[in-house]
């Protein structure tokens, strides 16, 4: 009997797995994969639980893959909420619950089309689920674990969707074949503290500060590539924090967040920033020192046999021919592309992150008849 | 019998004047200057007391003025006192006490010039004693309500000299002929929230920020004039308050210090920041806000009579032939110079608004004699 992916997303909702508690929805996922016949490992680092399965065998020559998280975002203000946010109720055809479209709705959907597809016409390959416990937190323990871990096990996919919601407003309008890489660096402009008065006497960090930020916004990174938009720079905050007007500070802080395309990569846009920064700190005889965190490079899997694949289930799904996009910000596909080619195909994710966070039951139906369809044609 | 400015210092330095408490001070300068045939009035406006004494006719051709203030800054941390701030005390011939060189010995050896001056040689015209307390506050009813009641009732200066310390390492170095303006001006650049990932929704205030701060602090206002310096400006904080490194901030604020000389006025230099701050926004599409305070406007009394008198003076009485300098902040005589020539003449001010502020009471009776000198020669 099919898997109902409506039940399945209700099950998983009333599991409170917020980041990084597991909340039972992981081992209630292995529990229905290991019925199925999946083999199936926990693979946890530190704090986050992870969870692999596999079935069929190890480094078959076909290994399609599903990667998503079970874990969800706070609830929030509670009292906001008109539902209880684990209570998963429907109502109108509308199931509401933290999680509802981000994601465990797209884990349910892979899940249940993946355990129907192998009871029914077992295939000549392997199907793989990488799931994680981490993917709205840090996610340095979550899907980078579980591919470091498939790694070392000599496990493999040969191609893999990421089960993110990815439609802006109707279902099965947009797949992600790629996304801008993210990356945030810090400023310290370091001066001499003096009397405003007296401005030859002290050496003022802002100036400098001002000039750089100037130079750094006003710079064209790119005009676009073939598939994806500008990269963009935005100065999010330059602080000094001196309530006294006669007063010269020492120093000032700033940050900067960079999306960029793959054009760039954090160590090419980490190398233009360095030679501003070493201008103007000669410009000026200040100290600047900086501070990146690189939250993920872009990665772009260009249009051909996946892209294509994902397409026509899509199109035959929901009768609508999906645009391949590289918008948005970051998702866990930027670590899988390491690995093998990797598009990401999901709900409407309009009310993510939300209060009422909700899905229409409908599309949940539909999401899973994609996956099934993707995995009949990947294997025929 | 002559006055001796050392007791008198130490008298006002017993009374307990933090601003805007009147602590006694002009009470007893009240007593001593009427005891001597000066009339005097109590011109308080608002909070703050303020003394004014004429001996002489109203509206003589000569008519002497002295200004200066018994209003002292907090002591701060009592403990870090080797002495009581109040307790005058008297070690080494040095006199101790918060107010001993800002400027208690100031008042006390024009009051006690003036009064032996009219005691012993009574002179053909008038003088004046214009005293506040309120030259540390924000002076708002201070010497200028001296200045306004004095417009009010047909009182005048022929010419002024303002007490405070002038010399920044040896008695008799410097005269102070002019003072530049000072201003700050408080800007609000305001645009659009939005996420860091999609900065064409959003409106980012911070790059027009950058820009404008750039423009301002790269600008040459003026290279200095026959008599001063060159006019400074200094950036003294930009500020955002934003945590958050994926969201772009709806406004920013940044505050600028202006010291300017007398090749500008506070309205000159009002136009020029809005031309900038116009040119900003409209390359930038934000609003930016403007909030300008003058601390005072820059003053010059030229190099002439008035100077020539004070520096013979000082030379007479120290050895010394001082500088006639237009640096430092501001003073009280940023207001008497509306009023007539004025310059500034006093002791050394190292230890001002320090802890165990102090004073050599050689300097203080030094400092009495070229008072009297001035009288003698003003009216010889």
């Amino acid at each position: 009997m099919p898997i109902d992916p409506v039940a399945l997303t209700a099950d998983l909702i009333k599991c409170p797995s917020v980041t990084p508690v597991e909340g039972g929805a992981l081992q209630l996922l292995d529990k229905l994969l290991s019925d199925a016949g999946f083999e199936t490992w926990r693979v946890d680092r530190g704090e986050t639980p992870n969870l692999y399965a596999r079935w069929g065998s190890k480094g078959a020559n076909k290994s399609f893959g599903f990667n998503g998280h079970t874990d969800v975002v706070p609830v929030g203000d509670v009292d906001a909420w008109t539902v209880d946010p684990f209570g998963a109720e429907i109502r109108d055809g509308i199931l509401y619950g933290r999680g509802a479209t981000d994601m465990k709705s797209g884990v349910a959907a892979f899940a249940a089309a993946a355990v129907d597809f192998v009871r029914d016409t077992p295939p000549d390959g392997a199907i793989v689920l990488a799931i994680t416990g981490d993917e709205e937190g840090p996610s340095t323990d979550g899907t980078i674990a579980l591919l470091d871990w498939m790694e070392a096990q000599g496990e493999t996919m040969t191609a893999c969707i990421v089960g993110e919601p990815t439609c802006p407003e109707k279902m099965g309008e947009m797949i992600k074949v790629g996304r801008r890489g993210s990356m945030t660096s810090h400023f310290t402009v370091t001066g001499k503290q003096g009397h405003s008065a007296y401005p030859h006497r002290a050496l003022n960090p802002l100036p400098a500060m001002a000039r750089l930020m100037d130079r750094l916004a006003s710079h064209e990174l790119d005009k676009g590539s073939d598939h994806f938009d500008p990269s963009t720079l935005a100065v999010v905050t330059i602080d000094t924090g001196n309530p006294a007007t006669n007063v010269i500070p020492a120093a000032c802080k700033a940050s900067v967040n960079i999306r960029f395309n793959d054009l760039h990569s954090s160590a090419s846009v980490s190398d233009w920033i360095q030679t501003e920064v070493d201008a103007v700190a000669a410009d000026f005889g200040v100290a600047i020192d900086v501070v990146t965190r690189v939250s993920g490079e872009s990665f772009l899997t260009p249009p051909g046999p996946l892209s294509d694949l994902v397409s026509t289930a899509v199109e035959a799904e929901t009768g609508i021919m999906p645009e391949l996009s590289t918008t948005g910000g970051t998702s866990d596909a930027r670590f899988v592309k390491n690995h093998c080619p990797v598009v990401e195909f999901g709900l409407v994710g309009k009310t993510m992150h939300q209060v009422d966070e909700c899905v229409p039951t409908e599309q949940i139906h539909q999401l899973k008849a994609v996956y099934a369809r993707i995995l009949r044609d990947y294997f025929s």
